[in-house]
């Protein structure tokens, strides 16, 4: 996959530039440009460093030159530290001077509004004219901890250098995490600064921090992506070689869409994201806390073969919180094997738990930790371990550290450590980050870590599969078919509703089983029509005055033969007129007999900014309570389909439950594959579903029942 | 309340003690006796100390006895450090010497098996011979840090004198938070490790610390509780006083019981747990970091007076991320009024946003944030407030923690702090903690911190109200029912089902409605019995080798009179005959017509610790997968019907849900009512299950279609 991954060469001056002119450098100790300054010089940066600043002078023993054109070789990276309004014509003279990237770092444009919107898109503009690449504006700028290069005007010192690399939209987060991470003693590679985004954007850093030697683990804090599909392209390849962990906030500006579907009442803008993630590897975490917790484990330890934990403490109550969070976590206790148990019996005293968890008592050695790690590592049905040193009262956690530390670098399996307390583990601590072993305060986090591992490790074993184009289509037909209906919704501005027959005509154009109901007038129609749909048929009083239609033997099932129908028909007409003689009849409706089966819903939308999504789950009238559905980008891979089946009690279902029958699951697959292909064809469909799609049992296929279908007159983006 | 809650004056002693002694006091630096002893004097505990050591000598400056009947006045508590086999002898030699309260440290004795347990038992009937209290065995001890005294034998030095009292059944636990709480600043009042609970329980130690005047919130790590009804009871009564958070571990262990019902198999341990936290008002935390995060929030901060909260930030995306997680956490973002907005504008640049969240820009000064936060919460939409200190270029979280502090103090309403990132906030977090306002380093913490207040003023609002006991019920015949079955349960020890007949009786001896099915064999008996149950009614072939019984007119719906219920049951064995001569028809089945209506599930069973459960939810066949299913105590409090109905999709969509009518909320009340109070009066009753309970439209009552019920020979223990 790695050749797959390329740096777009135009970004090379942002994360190797050769020299950098600073332009509104200041003396000022209260400025900004006088922060930078001072961070590019004692950051050790490696390359040339020049500062401009129209009043001159010299700062920090360098000459300030007055204007970027009289700035010396080599140059291809400017900092532009100068309010808003100044940003254009300095653009224009780096362009000028052949300087190919900037980072602009002032606030003052898209984010106040229309005039600093345009001022942005005048930058654009002349970046654009000049071959110039701009990081921001808006932006704290970017940092390399290895090369090294720091070129924010964050506080100093810089946080130190490390494997994990940290993008952010958000300036003020970038400036906390730093902080935090020196606090926390986390090491990073990289800080990117994405700002506005008017030109390099989330998806465009992806591949240089792929690529950078000194990246394990690249976190992501985002509050959108600009364009859905290329980011999860990118993200997607990179994934394969370092893990992606992001923070995506903005949940709550979700905003209540005007929507007519269960399907876009159900898909919020997370819906698509959280699709987006699954389709990439993309590991998605619920707080910053979480992200960088789950990024050192990433970053320092092998993966798990499985998900079967080892737990190793020495007071019994830790212990029992960790297997309560692994459980919670989708993982399990290993079940150690006799020899194992036997091996632990010869290390502790006889009162120990010799059992998963394993509790060696209060009275555990650095002996015993390590000897009983290595046990339990060594036992086959063991995947990772989960070591817990809560404060002893006879044992500092620093020699237990020493102990376990060459233990965990002979194995190739996982462990994470809870290191319990804070000034009596000290010492511990920074053993255990030396050796690069994650280490956490609380065995719910350690447990976590594992689980997130196992998550990684499950999605490098899924094989790299593109979505298959659905052949057997006739996407003619349905162009035909919406082309009125687009023309009514371009006109109307709104989305406009299609017409029962069109969907079902729609359906069938992409292969999709439907239930035709057809009123009969005559016996003979009815045989007619029953020989076009197949027998066995249902016969049922086409009527609104007639209620209670079985009871008064309106209705007639499982017809077999033509004899039967023709027959049928009238029995049909006349039930109904000897039990009602003054009912309204206006004929009877004839559909195929559809056997027992079990109910779900299918259901596409076109999401802003990722394109067309599926959904499936629980069906029927409760869909929006019940919130049994998944959603997944179209078109589908069969594993985002088996993903859908798996992680919904409606999918579960199908394999069969209790008395209930398995019911036939491959049509499942068929029906959401050319929805989702359908969805993809037409970015104009704005929302389609299925609520029920009736399942059969196995080999007997599904039949859509009811379906809804709306068009927009615009398209939105797709992919 | 407060009169309610009483001091048991046995437990004087360990919390005001005149004068102790320490038995096993040991001059070897790394012995346990050694460490309590220093502990003792280091700890200025302001009573007696006394050392006890057969070796005899001195201590730490102090006279060691070499035997406790040695010891002059005064000693009310003996603290025994000693291995487990010497407790026996030396808890005679403390009863003897008058002493009423014994703290035993040592391990040895249930934790490690039978023989352990043994000595247990044998230290128990000593103490209670000689009226001595026992803390443990197996226990790290007691700390008053106000008194003060340290009689544990942590590490110094102890944490800081605060609010907030630590209950813990696990030692190491003690230790860890010990620690962790220095390295947080986190001040504690009393710490109590309970051990192995010989004697003194968890329901024991609230009341004392309910009436400590410097514990200001109660936190419990719990494994489980001994006795579950009188934990509720003690905890409801402290919980109206002062918070209790409680860590439940355990769940792991739930371990798979054989259960015959939907109700059993949903019904772990955990689900007894939160029904009693919920009646006893115990808030219950996932992870140790949320029970103190929570317990800091409880002790300092004024409760809101509702859910809607103003976020205060310079940053945008943290603002975001706090919005997000307050929403996650069921509070609302509070809408600004007009004249708020119109403060705002006066003290912030036209560029910074003045509706919730409040974003100053990163040029916020210290008075900006203080004017702001006084501005909003003097709004009266605004309950409370969340404010995000991320790390500002120009200006320190110290000014800005002083300019806010002041502002808090002058509200009423609860004000919870976020500070980013970590060294360049210490100061701030000095001044919070100095002032007793709680902060955070993340928005999510400090969100979640504010929706314990919202849930704490909830429980507070919720009035004091006991299980109305149901006075029109049959107990006795109940009992007659019973008894047979009972008696077989005994003789086989195993759970016995109960013949359908007999749990009809049962729930019509309690008032609960179910539908009744009777077969008849003549036409005449037909009548007879539609007369007594009433109709409409329906009758239904009775015949196993039949299928599809509506379609060949096995089938009568909604017979209105004598003679259509006569006539009825000779056509419907007409029309079998006619369809299938073959057929083996032993009658027809009469029942009354049911109209449409709702399902839902009703089911009660018996837990080991809290005894009676009534449970409810979504019912059918699908219960345990959907799992949309509440747990309360039995007998059960109207608000705790409110609460399953509320809380559960099953209890929402009885107040109708698009095209479903209402249904008839009241009648599922009565059955809730009546089905809790069946199962606590009869403990026997090891499970039984309405499932469904079908619920008829508003006025139209509730019908038990399907019931199961077993009952077990030893009725478990109940309140």
């Amino acid at each position: 996959m790695d050749e797959e991954i390329r740096l777009d060469p135009s970004l090379t001056p942002f994360f190797n530039p050769q020299g950098i002119a600073l332009i509104g450098a200041s003396a000022n100790p209260n400025k900004l440009g006088y922060a930078l300054a001072r961070n590019l010089i004692q950051g050790n940066y490696p390359g040339a460093i020049y500062f401009v600043n129209p009043k001159g002078g010299s700062l920090l023993g360098r000459k300030v030159y007055t204007n970027i054109l009289e700035v010396p070789e080599p140059v291809d990276l400017a900092i532009l530290l100068v309010p808003a309004p100044y940003i254009p014509n300095l653009l224009r003279d780096c362009g000028r001077r052949g300087i190919s990237a900037a980072i602009i770092g002032a606030g003052g444009f898209r984010e106040t509004g229309e005039a600093g919107a345009a001022l942005e898109e005048e930058c654009v503009a002349i970046a654009r004219k000049y071959f110039i690449r701009l990081l921001g504006p808006n932006c704290i700028g970017i940092m390399d901890t290895h090369l090294p290069l720091d070129a924010t005007f964050l506080p100093p010192p810089p946080p130190r250098p490390g494997d994990v690399a940290f993008v952010s939209h958000s300036g003020a987060i970038i400036a906390a995490v730093v902080d935090w991470a020196r606090g926390q003693d986390l090491g990073l590679s990289r800080l990117i600064s994405l700002g506005n985004q008017a030109d390099i954007c989330e998806a465009d850093v992806l591949a240089p921090l792929a690529l950078d030697a000194h990246t394990r683990v690249i976190t992501l804090y985002l509050e959108g992506v600009r364009d859905g599909r290329r980011f999860v392209r990118e993200a997607a390849k990179v994934a394969r070689v370092k893990p992606i962990v992001a923070l995506k906030v903005g949940r709550f500006a979700s905003g209540q869409r005007a929507v007519a579907s269960h399907t876009g009442a159900l898909a919020g803008r997370e819906s698509a994201f959280n699709a987006a993630f699954w389709r990439a590897g993309v590991i998605r975490a619920e707080t910053s806390e979480e992200m960088f917790d789950w990024a050192r484990a990433l970053a320092w330890s092998p993966l798990p073969k499985g998900r079967s934990i080892a737990i190793l403490t020495s007071a019994g109550g830790p212990g029992v919180t960790a297997a309560d969070a692994l459980e919670a976590n989708g993982m399990r206790l290993a079940e150690l094997k006799p020899e194992t148990v036997a091996r632990l019996r010869q290390i502790l005293p006889a009162a120990a738990s010799f059992y998963n968890p394993v509790d060696m008592l209060a009275t555990a050695t650095p002996e015993q930790y390590a000897a009983c790690l290595q046990a339990m590592l060594e036992d086959g049905g063991v995947h990772g371990a989960l070591v817990i040193v809560p404060p002893l009262p006879m044992q500092a956690a620093g020699a237990i550290a020493k102990a376990l530390i060459p233990v965990i670098y002979n194995s190739d399996k996982p462990v994470a450590i809870t290191l319990m307390g804070d000034r009596l583990i000290q010492e511990a601590i920074e053993h255990f980050r030396a050796a690069r072993i994650p280490e956490y305060r609380f065995p719910e986090r350690a447990a976590s870590a594992l689980a997130i591992l196992a998550q990684r490790a499950d999605f490098l074993a899924r094989p790299v599969v593109d979505p298959q184009p659905v052949e057997d289509i006739d996407r003619e037909k349905v162009e035909r078919l919406l082309r009125p209906y687009l023309e009514e919704a371009k006109a109307s501005g709104t989305t406009v509703p299609l017409p029962t027959e069109v969907v079902a005509q729609i359906l069938e154009a992409y292969g999709i089983p439907t239930l035709a109901v057809q009123l009969v007038r005559t016996a003979q129609e009815a045989v007619q029509v029953a020989e076009r749909m197949g027998y066995p048929v249902v016969l049922k009083v086409a009527s609104t005055t007639v209620t209670h239609k079985s009871d008064i033997g309106g209705v007639l099932l499982n017809l077999l033969d033509a004899d039967s129908v023709a027959q049928g028909f009238e029995v049909v007409l006349q039930n109904v007129s000897r039990a009602y003689p003054e009912a309204e009849v206006e004929g009877v409706y004839l559909q195929r007999m559809l056997p027992l089966g079990q109910e779900v819903i299918v259901g596409a939308i076109q999401d802003e900014q990722f394109g067309a999504l599926v959904m499936f789950g629980s069906g029927g009238v409760e869909v929006e309570a019940l919130r049994d559905v998944g959603f997944a980008l179209a078109p589908i891979t069969d594993h985002e389909i088996e993903h859908l089946l798996s992680t919904t009690w409606a999918g579960r279902r199908l394999c069969g439950y209790r008395n209930l029958p398995p019911a036939d699951r491959q049509a499942v697959v068929e029906v959401l594959r050319r929805v989702a292909q359908l969805a993809a064809d037409f970015p104009q469909l704005a929302e389609i579903e299925i609520n029920p799609l009736k399942v059969f049992e196995e080999g007997k296929g599904a039949t859509a029942i009811d379906v809804r279908a709306r068009v927009k007159g615009e398209s939105s983006s797709s992919a």
